[in-house]
């Protein structure tokens, strides 16, 4: 293994580190969700989360350990997305500044969002070009550190705290999750809560949620060895694209998971439309996949006690205009 | 006075009554919105209530208490909106059956959802039908009780645990308001949350805020006497179109507010703008007002500590998909 495996209190310093610059996202239950699922649902809102998107934590959690006088030129991220957006704002706060690399064809609000948390956009030719080259380059040049999207102990304890967050706002309801769902792409964020998970009810099932044609976790966590995606791009969950899981978020998932579940596009567009009809809650596909995968019915919740995360509400309004007007077309 | 004025009492009874049936909504502090507000922001989120809008609180609060023999007809209600959801819902909980006299040109959605909710819809012609004759002949012919929207020590009392929830949950953040800001209609969210946050906090300043054009309330603040819209319809704020305060509701407002503040349509769509990108939030325009009266900076909060309850997110997917995309239009 490349690094040690982050533990428990790991995430406990975490959370110490945060303090308040994390938001304590609600956990949110809903009687039209538990009516349409047929169990108990505890949605742990990082939707509602700083920058919109778990990806906060994990970020400020590794940058606020680095040496400030070590990296002068600050932080360097590859993202289009929500990791741009967690490592800029966290930059910011911790007075560094950051370069994003960001394929020239990025959303553009993706693009004046990262920039608005402080972030100086870096355009790649997304065919031409080789991303980590050029962000290797600019951290050599600049003397800055590179921030991984969750290959990393301190980003995955980072991520840890809104699982910690989850099973302590659960209990306070009276609740203990028999079953937690968590949207997976290299793995950070699952890997991160089911540490607190585990450490607070080890008998709970754990499952990753993938969109269908993009569930590597799901396939390593099967077959014990990581495998890779057979594409790159053609979902609609564009947070969840990773090619395969990391070698520390995979050693970790292998060991909590009971095991991966996969939804499809139309899955999560549902999910979208569920959430913003009967929750009011903006969420990004690829931030519903586990809201998807309790009203698809991928597992029996009969009885049960599930929670899930909310990952992320960064959703280019055009496609939520057209996913919530769908029912309306089809009617 | 037709009836007597709610007090702290009758709040934390409705509380006892509603018990887990109204979801403990949660208070949501976002530093996007610290920082556009130039203070410290809770938004009660009453957009995640059941039937995506506070009014289920007062419906409820008032149909547990019939005597379900007395009114073997049930409940009947006069409402296109959120009240109407409310009523519906509370009557199915309560083994009652519902009539809600609605326009027929009333939003799809709303007669969809309060159908959903086990409501039966009774349809008259907005110009040629008198509602309110419809409603009363109901319930003369049917042997049922009709529920008022605001005018009634109940349906107030009932709004008001929605402000106590908010003065708990603040006080929880270690935060007192120093002002509170909630939309208006006909004064009964306004009012019974007064009385609660009277009691937690004397020195709070509450406002109401309601759409122009429609400031009954605040007129009537500043008056000593309740007035009347010149108009009847034209906001996009369609929730907050009654047409005066109630008895009751101004009795109770007369004594506990600081005054009335106004949103332009073009405010309120500034906010349900603002929610969905920033805060990750559904709400409608109507429920949006207080949150449209802070970005719009119509009080000074430099320093202040402000409470503002979002009120509803029943809002019609093409007007959504509409405010969203009109940044991008404008660009």
């Amino acid at each position: 293994m490349p690094a040690r495996l982050p533990t428990f209190d790991d995430i406990l310093a975490a959370r110490r580190r945060l303090g308040s610059l994390a938001c304590l996202t609600p956990l949110i239950e809903h009687p039209a969700l538990n009516a349409a699922a047929g169990g108990r649902v505890l949605l742990k809102a990082e939707n509602l989360q700083r920058v919109g998107a778990f990806k906060f934590r994990g970020a400020y959690n590794k940058i606020a350990q680095l040496h400030k006088a070590a990296y002068p030129g600050g932080v360097v991220a590859c993202s289009s997305g929500n990791h741009a957006q967690g490592v800029a704002a966290a930059a910011t706060l911790r007075g560094l500044k950051s370069m994003i690399v960001m394929p020239s064809d990025a959303p553009r609000i993706k693009v004046e969002r990262t920039k608005g948390f402080g972030g100086e956009v870096v355009s790649y030719d997304r065919v031409k070009e080789d991303r980590d080259a050029i962000a290797q380059r600019i951290c050599e040049e600049r003397n800055a550190a590179l921030i991984h999207p969750f290959d990393d102990p301190d980003v995955i304890a980072g991520q840890g705290t809104a699982g910690l967050e989850m099973m302590e706002q659960a209990a306070a309801l009276g609740a203990v999750p028999d079953i937690v769902l968590v949207g997976a792409s290299g793995g950070g964020l699952v890997s991160g809560v089911s540490i607190a998970v585990k450490e607070k009810n080890p008998s709970a099932e754990i499952y990753s949620v993938e969109p269908a044609g993009f569930d590597d976790l799901a396939r390593s966590l099967q077959h014990g060895r990581r495998e890779k995606n057979a594409q790159m791009a053609g979902s609609i969950c564009d947070a969840l694209l990773a090619a395969t899981p990391g070698e520390l978020t995979f050693e970790i998932a292998r060991r909590n998971l009971a095991g991966g579940l996969s939804v499809t596009d139309e899955e999560a567009r549902t999910a979208v439309r569920f959430a913003f009809e009967e929750l009011k809650l903006v969420v990004e596909p690829g931030g519903a996949v586990s809201l998807a995968a309790i009203l698809a019915g991928k597992i029996p919740l009969e009885g049960r006690t599930v929670a899930a995360l909310l990952t992320g509400g960064n959703i280019d309004p055009a496609l939520f205009a057209d996913i919530i007007q769908e029912r309306r077309r089809a009617a």
